[in-house]
């Protein structure tokens, strides 16, 4: 199988390389500044192995990719009681950032893998000040790498400075009792988490931790109790891709989830962890080449949840 | 694993036995006849191995359970481009019957397991005649039982009379353009459909067929190309429960499909079909002790897809 | 004042008589056959004076211009209690042919004005059977002008032919139990009031038979209780001109009434009814030289409500 | 006349004067410790004449009923191309504090008596800094009444404390463009325009100023250019009563604004201003008594704008 998985992405790397459809997020400044042209496809088994092709040592910011970990981190320390009495576990049909949802209908975010559920899951992570929960976020997603997790502060200033629309969804979520304490404290951490800075090969070894039911591959610390890797994963199924998750299922069928910066990740629980980057994303936040190299690995090595 | 499975049903039979909480379909006059006593749980292996425990002959009504095959139907007949190019794939967060989304969004029905989608599908069934069409529908469902599935026609009638909300919804789409031709007969079409009258040995046979890539582990009729299995057992996961889609992913992990006569059934691909009936549903449409047996069952059995 | 108002009608009707903007109507292919150079403006006093410019005798269908009527009749029949129970009396929001709110919300119809509630209105005119229900509907119309309203069966026919969202929007309605009886029945009587033909003249005749506190002013008939008159002005004033009913108080504060074949008709209570008809429409169903010819007159002979 | 009112109000207050109905507005603590027994009417001519009945001197805060002069004020100096580019004119059919019209919609307020459109219209308010720009309001405001208006500042603060609803609006409108500059002074120089100190004879003196044209009929002030007088009326007309204005229309007829402390206000053109206070509001945030006190007063005295 080496041999067919490195043969396998550095053909579909080649088949995708020319594709420049999309382009790098443009509503935080800083995310426009990435360089079209990167591209990098990772796989990483749950016994260590990485094969790689392409950028895989470019540095991006986490955006949305953090939020299955955050949610993971919400879980163990809080239990699911209580998170599941704050954000739900259903698909949404609106787009990432929709507010309309939240007014509506329960008044609770729809699940974790939204703005408004993520917004929501940051607060609720502990620490006795603002330093020391970024500690704890820090601390946590680093157990799912070989290295520390720094902040892109740049990233981090520039998406603070454009979240007219985020610190609205957090000051409705205050508003109908969902997240409490201070506000600007919890959008800032969860600003920190979107801006979370690595690259494709330690996002694939992210991957590859879920897969092994918790248990980062590599340093073989337990990164996250097994019983809510299968809540993380539940998610990133049914509501990872947001609104276009129902297509994703339908033509990929592996639990992902991806961000704005361009990377997407996936899990082959028991098997794999893959990661790509290529910042140029479509209308709905997903890098363009990442949704065809999952499209491409999926049906070639048959990675559907839904095969026999 | 054979005294293991009918042990736990046995088990699970008795747990549930006595939880009367909900109410037969009232809106539908002829199910709400139906005997709130009735339970039933029957496991088929894909190697036609039939475990059951209840009132597992007791017939139904197939209601929304049937969605999922005509789904198959129509991409076997008329291929994925046509079929995706009326109908979307994608969940709703709104209730099965639902109007909104259709006039608010895309004008084509979120997925073919909400009664919009499934009322387009069964609109392109194809035939010479009204009784063509239901013969060639009777015929490809029956290859995924041991006998001829028949109408149940009071059921029919009685669903035909009150359809207000689904008459509407079929104007609607003949409105945006999704549906064409007589849309009495369309309509006709789907309540027979969903009058299809069957018991619970039945229904269960039809889910292991698909667990069994779409060969009828009875019969060994090929029921359905293996290509679409996937696609079926992807939208069960997604949407086949409606606006609690999410946490079925999340408690259960199972592809599945309800009805509102009560059934509710399910696929472990290349393993089992599990269905349940017991008319007692609750306020999304969902049998009460049916959605209990199958959260036991995948959490005792480790049946949910993110296992390892 | 005479001299006035000739002057007025004939300088604006020149002013206007070369905007071609818009187009007719198309989704009633009857009604795209509509000459758009058809125009016409016409003035009738409480006191029976006629003031007249254009093509003043071509014949139209009413279309949405029949609704208030349809509503005074509702209401002299039913009683107010009976009709505010099933239709609403407040702006929506949304266009006329929307079914999302009455999904979302009350499940009764905003208000007469749009599509649901006029068809709701249709539905409780009273008759031993359709033919006298359309005989009764006439004889009141008629009332209204100095001669029997006749039915265009060509535009008849070419609207229920293309009726696709009405008659979702009908067994919606039947669903909530609004509306009740034979669907198709009150739809063709919808129909059928939609496709009374008359001239500007009679418009003006029927807008000034409201002005003069519902007798009419050439026949001196009573045509309308004058207690409903005031109903019908305020519903017209904030409905009447859909979602640019604002826009329509704010720029012409005249109650008013447009339909798709190009009419509008507006009331000065006390003085004056005016009708507008030029088949050309705007994006939201409006007369496009019927909305100028108003705002004109509105301004220049300060008839705004809002005057001192 | 001045005998036909005076026993009017007298009469009216004394028929509602036993009606408990509802209580004051709870989510913002300074206004629910208002004494529900206070009740007013005081109707103001435009020759200067003053009729009043009860606590008419009681101070309350002006809350919405400040938004149809602010609209007023920011008409007058920014002219009407650039309010209505940023705010409509539209009813909505939502509730006062909605958020979902401004998303899913146009990406503009619908109106300026919502919350979303007057926290944008106080936003245009200008002046060389925030105390600056308040004491422009003050004075404006001032213009309308005998003495200076100042401001609650206890109601200020727990307005402010308890905004987070609106902070969200804010959010949001800075997120489509709607405003710019300095959200948190933006909201506070609307959370003082509503908690503006006033009482029941000064509200009817501001309703009588608009009934004038614009002019004082107290100083002979011009506090308005007549020109905006109209726009203002519209607007109470059509959304003044928020999702209720169609009701109120129908069965009062005059152009009004309320508040949730508890005050209505009202003007019938060239004739009189007329205001209410009773703190306790109904679900729409409307004073109970101030309702019926105005559907009373339109019918006995017959002032609704659809009279003849």
């Amino acid at each position: 199988m080496r041999n067919q998985i490195q043969s396998k992405i550095d053909d579909i790397y080649l088949r995708h390389l020319n594709n420049t459809a999309g382009s790098p997020a443009s509503y935080i400044p800083e995310l426009a500044k990435a360089d079209p042209r990167s591209f990098a496809i990772v796989v990483t088994t749950i016994g260590g192995e990485v094969f790689s092709v392409g950028d895989s040592e470019v540095l991006f910011s986490m955006q949305s990719t953090s939020k299955p970990f955050t949610y993971g981190m919400a879980l163990q320390d809080l239990g699911r009681v209580f998170i599941m009495s704050k954000v739900g576990v259903e698909p949404t049909g609106e787009a990432f950032n929709s507010i309309v949802e939240l007014e509506k209908n329960t008044h609770k975010p729809y699940n974790p893998m939204i703005n408004s559920g993520a917004i929501a899951i940051s607060s609720f992570i502990k620490g006795s000040s603002f330093e020391d929960r970024l500690k704890n976020m820090i601390e946590f997603f680093s157990l799912f790498t070989e290295k520390k997790i720094h902040v892109d502060e740049k990233v981090f200033e520039s998406e603070k400075n454009t979240a007219h629309r985020n610190r609205s969804i957090a000051h409705l979520l205050r508003h109908f009792g969902v997240i409490d304490g201070n506000i600007e404290d919890s959008l800032d951490l969860y600003f920190k988490q979107c801006s979370f800075s690595l690259n494709t090969i330690d996002l694939s070894l992210m991957a590859a931790t879920l897969a092994n039911n918790g248990v980062n591959p590599k340093t073989n610390n337990k990164a996250l109790n097994q019983e809510y890797v299968g809540d993380i994963l539940s998610l990133m199924f049914t509501c990872g891709m947001y609104d276009t998750s129902g297509k994703w299922a339908y033509s990929v069928g592996i639990p992902a989830k991806s961000g704005v910066s361009g990377a997407i990740f996936g899990v082959v629980p028991g098997e794999l962890g893959i990661a790509v980057y290529s910042p140029s994303i479509n209308e709905h936040g997903h890098s363009v080449r990442g949704i065809k190299v999952f499209q491409d690995l999926s049906r070639e090595l048959n990675l559907s949840i839904f095969r026999k």
